[in-house]
C-alpha cells in the first residue's frame, strides 16, 4: 500500500512548527490587544458572488471552487474557498454595519486558498494575519499601525525598515508629468524597480503608452535622494502644481510628525535612551507602489535587514473598499503580516526562543506498574501547581523511555524504581548534564517552579 | 444593491463570540498542555482518496469536493475538504511515521466541512477539538483523558458527567445472548435508548435480525442497575463465559482503580478536602454505544448535567485507525470537545468570565488636536505597561467618543482637555459608576493595574 500524501501546494504543520507558528501569532495577538484590535473570523466559504471580480482576471482564474455532491457537475459552483482576508473584511463590514462600532478595529488570523503553481515558499494554503481600521479618516491610525510594526519585530528581534509612500503622491507625479490618467500604469511598473530595473521600468511605461516626455519628467523623481526631509522639501517642489500631489505630501509629512510625537514622548520616559536605538528605521520610498488597486493613501512595506525575502509585512489605507458591497465612503487603512515569511526569517536567522522545542518540563519514567502509580499520583500534583508534566505510560526498558524524553527535548526524567517508591521519592534526572538527585515531590515542585 | 451574505451553514464570528470561542480554546489548550499533549494542522483540502469510503456511504455524500479552475467541470475532483480530524490525522501518523515519537501525544484545533442539511445547532463548517494518544495499549492513557475532561470542565465551571463504557462488554454481550455477528447491530440500536425508548430499541433489533431470545436475554443487561460497582460485579457474572466481555470487564475495572489512585492522592494532598466535591462523576452506562465503527476498547461521553444538550465531549480507543492507510496494530485513544455546544452551555448557563466583553482596559477621549498628541504619547506610554489602551482618533463630539467607549464595554474613559493639556494630567472616568478624578500618566498606570 502506497504511503498517503496531501494535496500539492498544502502543508501538514507539525508540533514543533506549530509551536514556532503558535509564538508568531501569539506574539502578533499581544500586540495588536495594547492597541484594542479584536479578533473575528469568517467562513472558509464564501459565495462565488462575493470573490469573482474582485482580484482581476487571473485572480479570479486562482479561486478554488466548491462542490456539493448534490450539485451536477455541470453546475457552475455557487461557493469558493476564501482567497485573502480583504475581500471578506470588506463584506463583513457591510453585511454587519448595524451592529458593528465605527472606527472598528479587527484583526484575523486564517488560512486563505490560492489554485497557483507551487512552487518554493509558494503555497496553495497559507495564512494570513491583517489588521485594519475601517470608519475614520484619521492619519492616527496609520501612526498606530507603524508603532504595531515596530513592537511586533522589537519583540520578534527581527531587525526591519518600513518602507512608505502614498497614492496621492503617486498620482500626483502621474499628474505634474502630463499623464494622469496612467497612474495605474505607472504605479504597476515602479513597483518592479527593485526587481527589474530603471530600463527595464522604462520599457514597460513605453508599452503602456507613455510619451518620452513623461518617461524623461519621471526619472528626477526615481533617482530623489537623501533624507525623508530631503525627498519631501523636493516634492513640494514637484508637485507644487497638483493639488492630489500636494494633499499626499501633507498626509506623509503628518505622519511623521505624529511618529515623532510618540517617539520623543518615548525617549524622554526612557532613562537609558535604549529606546532611541531599536526604534524602526523609516524610508520614505517613491518606487514602492503595490499592486493592488484599491489603495488610496498611505502604503507601507516591511523588510527584514538581515535576510533576503522580500517584503514581510505590507499595507495600506484605502478610501472605498466596503463599495464594492454598496457602502460607499468608509475609509479604512490595513497591514497584513506575512506569517510564511516572517517564519522563514526567524528560521533563517535562528530566532526562535530556546524552550519552544519541548512544552513539556518533565518525564516519569517508571520500572513497574506500582511505581507508575506513584507516578500518576505524582504527575496529578505536579499538574495541579501548573506544572507541564507527562508519565511514560508503559513500563518499557528504561533505556527507551530516556530516549522518548531526548527525542522530545524535554529537560528533565524523574525516575521511579523500588528503592524510590519505597521511600516515596523520585530521582531526578537533568537530561543535558546527566546529574542525578533524589528528591521528594515538594522538593521536586519546587525545583521545576524554580 | 443587496446586502452580501454567507453561505448557508457557515458563520461570521463577531469580537465577542471570538472572544468566547478563545476563551474556550485557550482553557482547552493548557490543560492539553499540562498533560504534554502538542498541536499540529493539516490542511484543509485532504486527496479524495484519503476520504472517500472512511466515513460510510452517509459520509461520502456529505463530502464538500474542490474544483480548481484547471479542472474541467466533469472531472471527479481529486480534493475535498476535511470532514472530521480523525482520519486526517491517522493519514498524518502513516505519512510521518518515521519522524513520530510513540506514544504520540497530540492534539489538534481545527474547522470541518460537512455537506449537511443547516439546521439549529449543525452547521456546515464547524470547529473540532480532538486530542489523542496512539501508540500505547496502556490504559493509563484512558485515565490521563477523564482527567482532562474533568480539568477542562473544572476550570470552565460546567458541571459535567461522564458515561464510560467498553466495546469489547458490547461484543460479550452480542456473544452471551447468541448474536456474536450483531455486535455492531445492538450497538447502534442500544445507542438509542436514551432518544427512542426501550421498546422502539427493541423493534428495530427485530428489524436487524435479532431472533426473539437474544432480544429477551438482552433486557436485564439493558436494566442493569446500582452503582458502577454494582454493575461490574452483576457483568462479571453475566458475561463469565465471554472471554471478550471479560476482557472489557477487566480493563473497565483497571480505570476505575486507575482513576481512585490519582483521586486517592489529591484527596491527601487537598487539606481542605474540596477536591472531593468537584470530583467527576463518572457513569459506567452500558447503552452507550456511540456509531463510529472503529472503537474497539473503552468509549466515553460527557453530558451538561444543568443544561439539556446531548453529548458535550467524546471519545474511545481503536485498535486500528492507522490500518486504513496501511500501517496496523498501532492503538490509540482519543476525545473530542465539542467547541460549539459547549459555547452554547457556557452561554445559556451564563458561565463566561465578565471581562471578556472587552479587551480595552482605557479610551483616551480628546477635546482637540493638541490633546490628541498628548494621548497618543500618554497611550504609547501606558502600552509599553502592558496596558491595554485606545486612543479615539478623531476629535468628534466627547458624546460619541463617550458612546463609543460604553458600547465596546471598555471600563474607564481618560478625557483630555485644554486643563488637563496644560497640567499634562487626564480626567479619568470611571464608566460604570460615572466618577471622575484627575490624575497623572503615573498614576493612571498605577490604577489600571491594581
Amino acid at each position: 500500500m502506497q504511503k498517503p500524501s496531501i494535496p500539492k501546494g498544502t502543508r501538514d504543520f507539525s508540533q514543533l512548527e506549530m509551536a514556532r507558528r503558535n509564538y508568531i501569532f501569539s506574539t502578533i495577538r499581544e500586540v495588536f490587544s495594547l492597541y484594542g484590535f479584536a479578533q473575528i473570523e469568517t467562513p472558509a466559504m464564501e459565495l462565488m458572488s462575493t470573490l469573482m471580480g474582485k482580484y482581476g482576471e487571473e485572480g479570479d482564474k486562482l479561486l478554488f471552487r466548491i462542490q456539493n455532491s448534490g450539485e451536477k457537475a455541470n453546475e457552475a459552483p455557487e461557493k469558493g474557498l476564501r482567497y485573502d482576508l480583504t475581500v471578506p473584511f470588506a463584506r463583513y463590514v457591510v453585511q454587519h454595519r448595524d451592529t458593528i462600532q465605527f472606527p472598528f478595529k479587527r484583526y484575523q488570523i486564517q488560512p486563505v486558498w490560492r489554485a497557483d503553481r507551487p512552487q518554493k515558499g509558494r503555497y496553495r494554503e497559507f495564512y494570513q494575519c491583517d489588521v485594519d481600521v475601517v470608519g475614520t479618516n484619521s492619519l492616527l491610525a496609520e501612526v498606530e499601525l507603524i508603532q504595531i510594526v515596530e513592537e511586533v519585530y522589537r519583540r520578534l528581534g527581527i531587525r526591519v525598515c518600513l518602507h512608505l509612500n502614498n497614492r496621492k503622491v503617486l498620482a500626483g507625479i502621474a499628474e505634474v508629468i502630463g499623464a494622469p490618467d496612467k497612474m495605474m500604469d505607472i504605479t504597476v511598473a515602479i513597483d518592479k524597480l527593485d526587481k527589474i530595473g530603471v530600463d527595464a521600468v522604462n520599457a514597460e511605461l513605453r508599452e503602456r503608452g507613455l510619451s518620452a516626455e513623461a518617461i524623461e519628467a519621471l526619472q528626477p523623481i526615481l533617482n530623489l535622494k537623501g533624507s525623508n526631509e530631503d525627498k519631501l522639501r523636493d516634492l513640494r517642489t514637484i508637485l507644487a502644481e497638483s493639488e492630489i500631489g500636494m494633499k499626499g505630501v501633507e498626509e506623509l509629512e503628518e505622519i511623521f510628525t505624529q511618529l515623532s510625537n510618540v517617539h520623543t514622548a518615548q525617549a524622554d520616559r526612557s532613562s537609558q535612551g535604549r529606546d532611541k536605538n531599536c526604534r524602526l528605521p523609516i524610508e520614505l520610498d517613491l518606487c514602492l507602489a503595490r499592486g493592488l488597486n484599491y489603495y488610496t493613501g498611505a502604503i507601507f512595506e516591511v523588510k527584514a535587514l538581515d535576510v533576503q525575502m522580500g517584503s514581510i509585512t505590507g499595507g495600506g489605507r484605502y478610501d472605498n473598499l466596503t463599495g464594492i458591497f454598496g457602502m460607499p465612503d468608509v475609509s479604512g487603512v490595513g497591514i497584513s503580516f506575512g506569517a510564511d515569511r516572517i517564519y522563514d526569517v526567524l528560521t533563517e536567522l535562528d530566532l526562535y526562543p530556546a524552550d519552544l522545542q519541548s512544552t513539556t518540563q518533565v518525564l516519569f519514567a517508571c520500572f513497574g506498574d506500582d511505581e507508575l502509580k506513584f507516578a500518576m499520583q505524582c504527575a496529578t500534583a505536579l499538574r495541579k501547581q501548573g506544572l507541564r508534566v507527562e508519565v511514560y505510560p508503559e513500563t518499557v526498558k528504561m533505556k527507551r523511555q530516556m530516549a522518548y524524553a531526548d527525542a522530545k527535548h524535554i529537560p528533565y526524567v524523574a525516575i521511579i524504581g523500588s528503592n524510590e517508591l519505597e521511600e516515596r521519592k523520585v530521582m531526578l534526572k537533568q537530561m543535558l548534564s546527566g546529574e542525578q538527585q533524589l528528591m521528594t515531590v515538594d522538593e521536586l515542585i519546587q525545583q521545576l517552579k524554580a
